[in-house]
């Protein structure tokens, strides 16, 4: 079972990176201009910038701002280094407030070396330590589950079966998770992990784009959805069958593509996402 | 709890594409000088040789073999590719039982686009045809989960819990599994899988490498025992509380190593295996 095509581009959101060329100000510009309604934005697009005028920015040009990324990171090596990760996390939930991001994109963190267990211990005291923050300021967080192959020092959390479980623990409405399609397409889990998310009320969030076979770099060659091999529409039929209604999110990190015409780039995004999403 | 450092070369495996510059007459030669008392041949090397003939010349120059490497590719897109895979994994365990070879590694396969569960149940069908002639040659057949990235078209089983509800819905002694830290090591329920494995007498193989940090390529940039992350140590300790008591296989591909004086490079192999395993 697959969901039909998409006949429109009211769910589509653009996250800030994947038109990484782009200032924040060209993005409030040149979205709306291709009919893009909804955007999540990238914290460092906000360095020298005043998070609440862009958020009124983006509101006025119609646009809906659909997650602030990225948050995270709870591990290290030292208490300090861990407090720091507080402390930052704690600005990145003011700066969502200040913009009007309903949600914190996380990505957890993990230290090379440090075993896993270590690792998802110390992601549970950030989280327990943020919750509270983000509770009194209204800012979901939502948890994401990146690909196996950036366990070293990215996220102990590799799996939605394991992201669900953080989730679940915390059994807290500002507490969720984001599903990548890039990160957990391959897992033969997911359908029924998706399920699982839903009912528990966690699937925050619906990140798309496509896994290239001959990809050149683990980090920044990710395709355009429909020059990879991804089953996309068989996974945003699962992530509806959980109930999900939220928007999906284009996030692509590519060299390649940030080297091409960006607004070029921004119709081939529609295309593809009518096409094969 | 993690295990003690090694003493010994007893248990040293090396696979023949660790040290792939060498023919099998170079590896037969070099191998047992350095002290190499085991070798997992790859089917590459036995090209243009007799099997029975190779085997009789490795056991003569004093060293066992662990397995031959490696059969599956289950998957295919019409019937004529599935039945042209039977029979290459066929002639592997004729080719295993002239070597003598007690066991072949399989890589059991994925197609690009196809869902996983297609090529789950198409590695079923392949492991369920191969059985009677894996058990009439006395070869056992060790599935290898492979990690998530290479889930697009190598191995739709990238988890130990995959491969152990494989091994266990066969349940006979001749269909077990290779645990691999390079594919591994990421995962949470890693410890918890090993004993499983362990406990329904299918841990067949342990293979050993490092994951580098800066990888460079997906393929080709295995790190030697020390130069990445993985705590292969305390995984060690896993399969081996779990009752494993065969060779730790050391099975690394990297152009950069290949580049390497060999002789130098099989020396430094049993320094880091004694140093990091």
């Amino acid at each position: 079972m697959s969901s039909e095509k998409l006949t429109n581009l009211d769910r589509l959101c653009v996250h800030t990176i994947t038109t990484k060329p782009w200032s924040i100000e060209e993005i409030i510009e040149n979205y709306p201009k291709a009919g893009v309604k909804a955007v999540s934005v990238w914290r460092d697009l906000l360095e020298s910038r005043e998070a609440a005028k862009i958020g009124e920015q983006i509101r006025g040009a119609g646009m809906e701002v659909v997650s602030l990324v990225r948050g995270g990171f709870f591990t290290g090596k030292t208490n300090t280094e861990i407090q720091t990760s507080f402390d930052d996390n704690r600005r990145a939930i003011d700066e969502a407030s200040a913009l009007g991001a309903p949600i914190v994109v996380l990505v957890c963190g993990a230290l090379p070396g440090q075993s896993i267990h270590r690792s998802i211990a110390q992601i549970h005291t950030g989280l327990e330590t943020l919750l509270p923050y983000a509770e009194a300021h209204n800012i979901k967080l939502a948890i994401e589950p990146l690909h196996p192959m950036y366990a070293d020092s990215r996220s102990a959390i590799c799996t939605l079966k394991t992201a669900n479980e953080f989730a679940e623990r915390f059994n807290s409405p500002y507490i969720g998770v984001a599903v990548d399609v890039f990160h957990l397409w391959w897992d033969p889990d997911l359908q029924n992990e998706c399920k699982r998310c839903g009912e528990h009320g966690n699937l925050f969030a619906f990140h798309i784009c496509d896994w290239k076979m001959d990809m050149e770099d683990m980090l920044n060659d990710r395709g355009l959805m429909g020059e990879g091999i991804i089953r996309i529409r068989e996974i945003r039929s699962w992530v509806e069958a959980a109930g999900f209604t939220g928007f999906h999110e284009v996030e692509i990190f590519s060299n390649r593509l940030w080297e091409s015409n960006q607004k070029e780039f921004l119709e081939r995004i529609k295309q593809a996402y009518l096409e094969y999403v």
